[in-house]
């Protein structure tokens, strides 16, 4: 009667945000400040003050009629100007704004993609652990997710990927920083794996497609990532406003197809394409002018590396076993038991909410979102110390 | 290299969105006053000022990382209470909070609802002329579109429907009032399509569901319609703000399940586990608060109502054929030629930019969309005259 796969999505729905659910109504009972929710990516440090002053300026000096209709699909001329000019700014590629697809976020990104590349029995590989979405985004394309394990401190594993890569693998998805590691991987790996993908390209008559994932792109506690573009020439580039700007809930980002890219002008209208049939339209039109006006803006993200160093310091002390994040704002913890899930059942006992590893592609781990507010770390210590004496009876 | 169709789609795009980026670059050349640009539905009518009024207010009220943070994917909770309660205060129906899932406007109310239902093969029927996108949706998600003429002055055919529904078809789509025609059903001829759907559905031996696409209830310069959920149970009403309150471009609106839906609560499972795999996340936070605080405003529909009668009386006295509309903002008017094409590039050459039928599945006819300046409407009438002139010779 209905479709049994889409009535199983959105029963199962994501694992994170059941916990988001569960951790709302958990707040409602027992109080806000005594519920440890670090389940959800959702950015705890305010969007930086250009963004309200934006809104209140578009506000003032636009007629209403223009303010809130619709743009082109690809989004509005200036606002593509704008993101252009800021990418040849930062990384210095001559990203023309014909090549910028204005979209509902990060996860539209990857959506508009996928479909544009996809064909019946693709694969696209992703390096374990990743986003659980990647694989219900690829799978809904009709597409198949191939897993291949990161190596050491969850950095690229290059002779695994080269095993990976097939006659069918349209796409390599790439996210650094790392969503759920905070891994950020170096120029040098970015380069070898570049390298990689032109032989594996030459190798199959066409080319294979680098996807990256950008949304952690400006929340980095080193030296910031190298660009995808300046590496390879089949880049796509996924990118998102939900993180840098605060704007989780507003649903902006956009899509980068680089000018290097093989049939570059056929490959953006294919993401264009693809936008219309998946039911896009346009992006959000006052957010498209408020990232446009904030170009080159972020969150603080001091406030992300204070959290990182007070829970990082903290969780170790207690024993507990944890890669130092180089960015994104994530903790990928081993469970002290083989079951994370069993692990996230006994944490939740002491009101601490955290994601078991399994659904991004790994056992025995956990993620914790650092994105939340200072107190609340302070005041989980001991619910995490006191979980981790569970384990030393 | 690339998904064929997805770039097909791409380039071709709707030939609206064509039309109204060509009359962006030709009002460039010539002055925005010279171009008679006809071609999109894009509010003319400013929102209502309780839009610009509420997010004054949410900013000075909300922390910003409240206010643009996630909700849960079905929007947040006061949202979708406020948007219920408007539907039983308004049409009488006791729709529950749970059954309203907020959207990125009207295309994606449609593609995840079409999503959560279509199995492959599977058939929906809408009635011709209908919204050019209804195709690309539909046959994203596997399945088939059906048209079925409409009968005099555009309203239902039940005889040519229900010649049309067969074993496969899973969805009538309803659009009323009409995009392009601006027919207004009756209350009368939406029971009987509630009746036909009754029989047809027992026939079967499962429901065959009522798609009702609803972003221009609130533009209706009669009585208004009936509320689909009162004539028939497996209705999934889609709905958009983009009309009743001009915000096209924020790209809002929602889903509703009706209560009284066969298995209620998988079709809504269905719908958000196809919002998910299409990207949605969840629908754009700051304009959900917006449009429930708005919740029974409108755009004023009496500028509407001026231009219609403007246009109408005027293409009339120069010899158009044209059926007065009942509801949204479009006229469709017979082509004085066979090809609605070659009286289209006609048109252009006088400035004026309208839409040829084909797309819409009728052929010979144009759309007008009078949602412009009411200025733009009086220069343009001698244009008009002087093309229908053309056609006298």
């Amino acid at each position: 009667m209905i479709n049994k796969h889409m009535q199983k999505l959105g029963e199962e729905r994501s694992e994170i945000r059941e916990l988001f659910e569960y951790g709302a109504r958990r707040k409602a009972e027992i109080g806000a400040e005594n519920v440890f929710d670090f389940s959800l990516g959702n950015p705890s440090v305010p969007a930086p003050p250009c963004v309200n002053g934006e809104i209140l300026r578009l506000i003032a000096e636009t007629p209403a009629e223009t303010l809130h209709g619709y743009t082109s699909a690809a989004g509005a001329p200036e606002v593509r100007k704008a993101i252009a000019d800021e990418v040849r700014r930062a990384f210095g590629v001559p990203l023309p704004p014909d090549l910028v697809y204005m979209t509902c976020g990060a996860a539209a990104s990857l959506t508009a993609a996928v479909h544009a590349l996809a064909e019946e029995g693709d694969e696209f590989i992703a390096v374990a652990p990743f986003f659980p979405e990647y694989r219900v985004f690829t799978e809904a394309a009709g597409a198949k997710l191939v897993a291949v394990r990161a190596g050491g401190d969850f950095h690229l594993d290059l002779a695994a990927l080269e095993g990976a890569i097939g006659r069918r693998t349209k796409a390599v998805i790439v996210n650094s920083p790392n969503n759920p590691t905070g891994a950020v991987y170096t120029e040098a790996e970015m380069r070898a794996l570049g390298a990689l993908l032109r032989k594996k390209s030459a190798e199959k008559g066409e080319p294979i497609f680098l996807l990256a994932d950008e949304p952690y792109r400006e929340l980095c506690y080193g030296a910031p990532p190298v660009y995808p573009m300046n590496v390879y020439d089949d880049v796509i580039v996924c990118y998102s406003y939900s993180k840098s700007l605060s704007l989780a809930g507003e649903r902006i980002g956009y899509v980068a197809v680089s000018p290097r890219c093989t049939a570059a002008e056929k490959v953006f209208a294919a993401v264009a394409g693809a936008g219309r049939a998946l039911g896009f339209v346009c992006a959000p039109v006052l957010f498209q002018h408020v990232v446009a006006r904030c170009a080159g803006k972020s969150a603080d993200v001091e406030e992300y590396r204070k959290n990182r160093d007070l829970l990082w310091n903290a969780l170790r002390s207690y024993g507990y076993e944890c890669v130092l994040p180089e960015g994104a704002f994530y903790l990928f913890v081993k469970s002290p038991e083989p079951s994370a899930a069993a692990f996230c059942a006994r944490a939740k006992k002491h009101e601490l909410l955290l994601v078991p590893s399994d659904s991004f592609g790994v056992e025995g781990y956990v993620r914790i979102s650092y994105c939340v507010d200072r107190k609340i770390i302070e005041r989980s210590l001991p619910a995490f110390e006191a979980l981790r004496r569970e384990y030393d009876r």
